[in-house]
């Protein structure tokens, strides 16, 4: 059994720092667990001006990652500079070369993930990933290991926690959207750029690789609906609060006999279910599977050092691996038969919030459309507010198919009562 | 690479016969994840006449566990019969003649766990026993791999579904204690003898094993405090409502410096913890680290299924390992300088109800016993029901020290005014 790992990180960032600075503190302490020696070896990043919260010794620092690659030393590489490329390049290279990789690249693995766990076992090393998802939450290791005797019929998860934090404030504090965004960028949830987050991509690229894993089927985040929550007003809070639900981004992926169906929306989920007690910048995954039942795994998705927590793991766990000298691969057969749900099919319930003229007859007009398109109403709020302006109607349906919903929608929306575009959102029971 | 993994099981009740059945009915699928087969060889029960959801094939059934620690052809035992012994002797055995062992016995293990997996590690083989505590919930394997790199700094568990049954049913349906315990009976919730789980003592094995493994110190439930659900009465749920917490069954560790506090009791929880909509016989652990923050696992802690997912879960990692043909130990390095916080330091806040003559003067008497012992009230609610007998009076106080509160209540029940034992439960923030 060898006795040393030697790591090499690219891409000193927020969690690359945190990773660099807990594998130089803890050294011992991951040591005494499995008598393995973590040692981290080159710290690759392109400018180490850059103010960080802490600093690897200067005999570890370099700034051409190929140095890292094409040492022959290095046993586990820590790839954390995101993006496409050239994040695809070095793995590619590092995991050809037999070294194993740690990654938290959700935008890469949203699209390659199959790929690479193949080159790896091809290559008798190791992928690891968990950080890519939800930081710390060990969703990926539940999956592919806690889960594993599974059937994973479905997952509900709040994976992004900008937006999380976002409808958490205009529902807590009443907030506009915007005031709500302009919170999380004061206090540092949100990017310059926060329309990765709002648009529901980011949540999309995180359901792609968990739907993979889950499914066992190649998911990309451009197979499926993404909505994001841009359009979410603080009104639509206050129904939903009124009809019992809080509304959250979701994030969901079903078994559908032999198809999946996946989709990014925000959505109205009740207030007793446990999703609907994530708040702030938090994260959760809501499970149920045909042996365990359901589970939820929670916990901190974001920050550098949950996700340090996360890819050190993966570095603890391959490391133990690579001293044994040992491999065994990690196959993902796929299952060939299953497909992607078509989006126009999806039933669940819906809420919709029509902006109408408060005239005698309104309401008839578009309960008539909506029963003609198979449509019933569970139940509706409508406040007169002022008889000389539109007045939002809110309607709770019964469980309805997408198409219906759309078709009708774009109906009523031709009406002369109607003022501005009806919101749809749908329920998640 | 060996392709082939021989399991036997010992003990085929509810969770060996569902382990048996889901071995026997996925075995392609398990095989697909890492071309690995794994293949029940033989299955041992004292009674085969008894009925049982699923049978294993007739060849497969044997009466004497011996056959099953003797054959040199079984590479994974499972244990499934509880209890102290023969479990102890047969897990011994097993692992002494290179056999792998995967069990779900709380018992044993809250007193023998360093001991069996250091025998284990002596004998290059691996010890599994995820399904000890909380069922399906990946508990063992987020402490030992998906947190490794953490200091854990506290875990409060509900680990036990009956008492949360319970204590749901008391909430929700406003039953007497003796009512939800007939309702958990006839739904098949509690065994006819729910002594283990009404006084904690369940909670507590569970509580020893996650414990052992978060701070790498033997725990026994021998060393801590311990108190069960049966004095909480009805309308110490509803005081605790009114004053915005949820009574749970609670089992709590905490790093304090060089110790760590231990201890299974009911407490109020604040309803809006993650953990106080822990309902039903669901199980939860909320985990605190010093990088992933917070956490928490829930899921259906009992039930045949639940467990089978943990065993298997079990089965095909250690699998995947035999099938490597390397072994890495899994040290426990004890760290040798914590020791267990003593009880009478605990500090936390105290909900206390008295039972008290409705007269001028004597919650003056009580409050002045209590500020003498250095606990000061933070609210109180007295409602005058019947001037002519004892009524409630309810204190939540601040954080106050155990021994001063076990010394002030002692000198109270004293008090002639004062009509019953004072009942008084802990609250956790």
């Amino acid at each position: 059994m060898r006795k040393k790992v030697n790591i090499g990180i690219i891409g000193c960032g927020v969690v690359g720092t945190q990773t660099a600075l807990v594998l130089c503190k803890k050294k011992s302490l991951f040591s005494s667990y499995n008598g393995v020696e973590y040692r981290l070896r080159k710290a690759c990043d392109i400018d180490w001006n850059q103010k960080r919260q802490w600093m690897p010794p200067e005999q570890l620092r370099i700034r051409d990652y190929n140095e890292i690659i094409d040492d022959p030393d290095l046993d586990i590489v820590v790839e954390l500079i995101g993006k496409f490329q050239p994040a695809y390049e070095i793995i590619k290279r590092c995991l050809e070369s037999g070294k194993a990789v740690v990654t938290a690249n959700k935008f890469l693995l949203s699209k390659k993930l199959l790929e690479l766990i193949d080159l790896a076992n091809r290559n008798k090393t190791y992928l690891g990933f968990e950080a890519s998802v939800a930081g710390a939450i060990p969703v990926i290791k539940s999956l592919r290991e806690s889960f594993a005797a599974n059937r994973i019929n479905s997952i509900i998860g709040i994976l992004n926690g900008t937006t999380n934090f976002i409808l958490s404030s205009m529902t807590e504090k009443k907030q506009s959207f915007q005031d709500a965004l302009l919170s999380a960028r004061r206090l540092g949830y949100a990017e310059s750029d926060p329309s990765l987050d709002i648009s529901g991509r980011d949540s999309a690229q995180k359901l792609a690789i968990i739907s993979t894993c889950a499914f066992h089927h190649p998911i990309s985040d451009d197979d499926f609906l993404i909505e994001g929550i841009d359009k979410i007003e603080a009104e639509d809070i206050d129904f939903s609060s009124e009809l019992g639900y809080r509304v959250k981004l979701l994030a969901v992926s079903k078994r559908m006999n032999d198809s999946i169906s996946l989709r990014v929306h925000p959505a109205l989920i009740p207030k007793n279910h446990m999703l609907a007690d994530v708040e702030d910048v938090y994260n959760a995954v809501y499970l149920q599977g045909d042996l365990f039942g359901s589970s939820l795994l929670y916990g901190e998705g974001a920050g550098g050092r949950a996700a340090a927590s996360a890819v050190l793991s993966d570095i603890i766990e391959i490391g133990k691996k690579i001293s044994a000298q040992s491999h065994f691969s990690e196959h993902f057969v796929v299952e060939p038969e299953i497909s992607i749900f078509p989006v126009e099919r999806i039933e669940t319930r819906y809420y919709l919030r029509f902006t109408a003229l408060d005239r005698p007859g309104v309401l008839a007009r578009v309960a008539e459309i909506l029963g003609k398109n198979n449509i019933s109403i569970a139940s509706v709020i409508q406040k007169k507010e002022n008889p000389e302006h539109a007045v939002p109607i809110v309607m709770l349906t019964h469980r309805a198919v997408e198409k219906n919903i759309r078709r009708a929608i774009e109906e009523i929306d031709k009406l002369s009562c109607i003022k501005k575009t009806t919101r749809m959102i749908r329920v998640e029971e």
